[in-house]
């Protein structure tokens, strides 16, 4: 029997299944309705979140090859005349990319060109806007989690090494230093080959009205963008993970940080500190703040905990927190303490870290 | 061979492996992990969101039983003494709960007894204060996901309905039309039963210090609070399904509806007054607010669209838009519509919709 990558189970009285080895397929099979819900307005893009399984021979390399996994992706079922004249590419057109194309890697080059996507489309490193806008997202929601920008690189594949549905695709990489660079998304071109596809077997038409000729049918071209949850929680910790003198930081952004801030009564024996600073901690939970109580070791034993978890705010309670009511608040990466009001606690820590330039 | 309820498969070269039938016990195993982590500070309170599986014969009742079903649950592991002095029960004491007792069962009464969780305990209704402050936990998670409150109650299991792991178990049950009393949540007390088992089959010893006996070690008892997400979006669904004089109106809570807002130009053909619609719904999505652009149809018809889709507001851009820089907001239940400034919509909005009142 050949080794086969899907993992297979019977339902119901032994009828054979299979867990399905990506999310992307699921979508493509529910199209009919997608496109009725969508009301034919095209592009339709459809999110998905879910797992998906392979039986690898030999998971490895931590949570980057197992084999339940999970998959979010974005899928843009879209015209052939749409990809061309993308509506939104002229809003990000500007923005510059590490583009690595399969022509600089030939080349034995493994540093990316940092180019607008309109440079590339005018030197046909990309063809379709619709499919650089795609390139753009990807990167921006990568962005966004804080990965600093000598770790991000885009990977075009050579054609021999696309996969069979895909005409062009690029991976976004995060380079790591235990695994040097790692895959964390997949953007593909993968035109009309699966709903053609699904056509065949399923008997059924997909052809739909969408360019500006009302005459014309095609079936929509997908674009997908794949991203691998497991390996943005991996490549994020280790891209957060510092070591500074002995001490160790986990540079989270604010909006990641499993706790936003800590509360600590300076010492445990003394019930009115420890009551206050019960007081303070509860108030931020009010105020859905995400804040963490600990009152056990030394006060420099509490802020390395929270260093260790990346919490990027620690607030202390101390005798003079009792007669005027304010608190010392450190910052995790400076480790510079502040005192403040604590009726001014929660809007601070509110606005240290999740104003604006935070997305 | 015996029809198996789990999943079998296999994994790498061969090896039998089963997809689990719930997700609490893999909770379990990690026990010695989360004793760690929490600096055995009792009780550790675990939340955890999984798929389970199960090889149902007859999948049915929509996705009240599938074979891959989500799960969402509280792992509470805690000592005997603080099951009984449980700091948090003073909170809720007070809180009146509608308690379906084996008892009453028993005679064929179906009527909940709406009574507080302080009078439950003085009744010998519920045993433990941390038993009952999970029920009240179980509730509460429901209540604010917008419930009318004669949809809800709790059931008990008589000793003879009971899971061999359970000295006591309530079932948060729904109201249906379609399919009657749904259970949408278990609370379980699993005493140490699952430790005591994962022990004996790990050779491992889980007893730990918990009370205020220096001295006395013991195993942590289990209280669990499990969720079924699928029927909480089935029942929830059916909850705010209306049809008002021939008007269908899904009138879920703002928090919960996928657009909180959806923004209409009057006319698709005003230039003018489509690129206002479009700017103020841009704007609703800078300040994060889930808004839906529609220009299809006519005004009444894209009313009724979101009313269906449970669209707490629609935003309308008129003539008089142009001239004054105002809009008229319509309210999905009353379908009364009100005029306000463009500059005050998102403020508006937030206001109505995330205000703490709905929480």
């Amino acid at each position: 029997e050949e080794y086969n990558l899907m993992l297979k189970t019977q339902v119901g009285n032994n009828v054979t299944a299979y867990l399905r080895p990506e999310t992307a397929t699921t979508t493509y099979l529910l199209f009919n309705r997608l496109d009725q819900d969508a009301r034919r307005q095209y592009p339709i893009k459809i999110f998905q979140y879910g797992k998906a399984y392979r039986n690898e021979i030999s998971p490895r390399q931590q949570v980057l090859r197992m084999r339940a996994f999970d998959q979010f992706e974005l899928q843009l079922f879209i015209g052939r005349e749409q990809e061309m004249d993308f509506e939104e590419f002229e809003d990000v057109k500007n923005e510059k990319l590490p583009l690595l194309d399969w022509k600089l890697q030939e080349q034995n080059i493994n540093k990316p060109n940092i180019i607008s996507l309109e440079q590339a489309l005018n030197k046909k490193i990309i063809k379709k806007p619709a499919y650089g806008y795609c390139l753009y997202l990807g990167y921006y929601l990568t962005k966004i989690l804080g990965y600093p920008d000598d770790v991000i690189r885009f990977r075009q594949h050579s054609p021999n090494e696309r996969a069979h549905y895909a005409d062009d695709a690029w991976d976004l990489e995060i380079n790591t230093k235990q695994f040097n660079w790692v895959e964390i998304c997949g953007i593909h071109d993968r035109t009309d080959y699966d709903l053609k596809q699904h056509g065949d077997f399923s008997k059924q038409n997909f052809e739909v009205f969408m360019g500006s000729d009302p005459k014309l049918k095609e079936i929509p071209q997908i674009l997908e963008i794949a991203f691998g949850p497991d390996r943005i929680i991996y490549t994020l910790l280790e891209a957060a993970f510092n070591v500074e003198d002995g001490r160790i930081n986990l540079k989270l952004p604010p909006i990641l940080a499993p706790n936003t801030v800590a509360v600590f009564p300076l010492v445990r024996n003394k019930e009115n500190i420890r009551n206050l600073a019960k007081k303070v901690h509860k108030n931020l939970l009010k105020n859905r703040i995400s804040s963490f109580y600990d009152e056990a070791g030394s006060i420099g034993k509490r802020y390395r905990r929270q260093d260790e978890l990346g919490t990027p705010f620690c607030i202390t309670i101390d005798y003079e927190s009792l007669e005027e009511n304010t608190v010392t608040l450190r910052d995790r990466d400076t480790m510079d303490q502040i005192r403040i009001k604590i009726q001014e606690v929660s809007e601070l820590i509110k606005k240290k870290s999740f104003n604006e330039e935070n997305f």
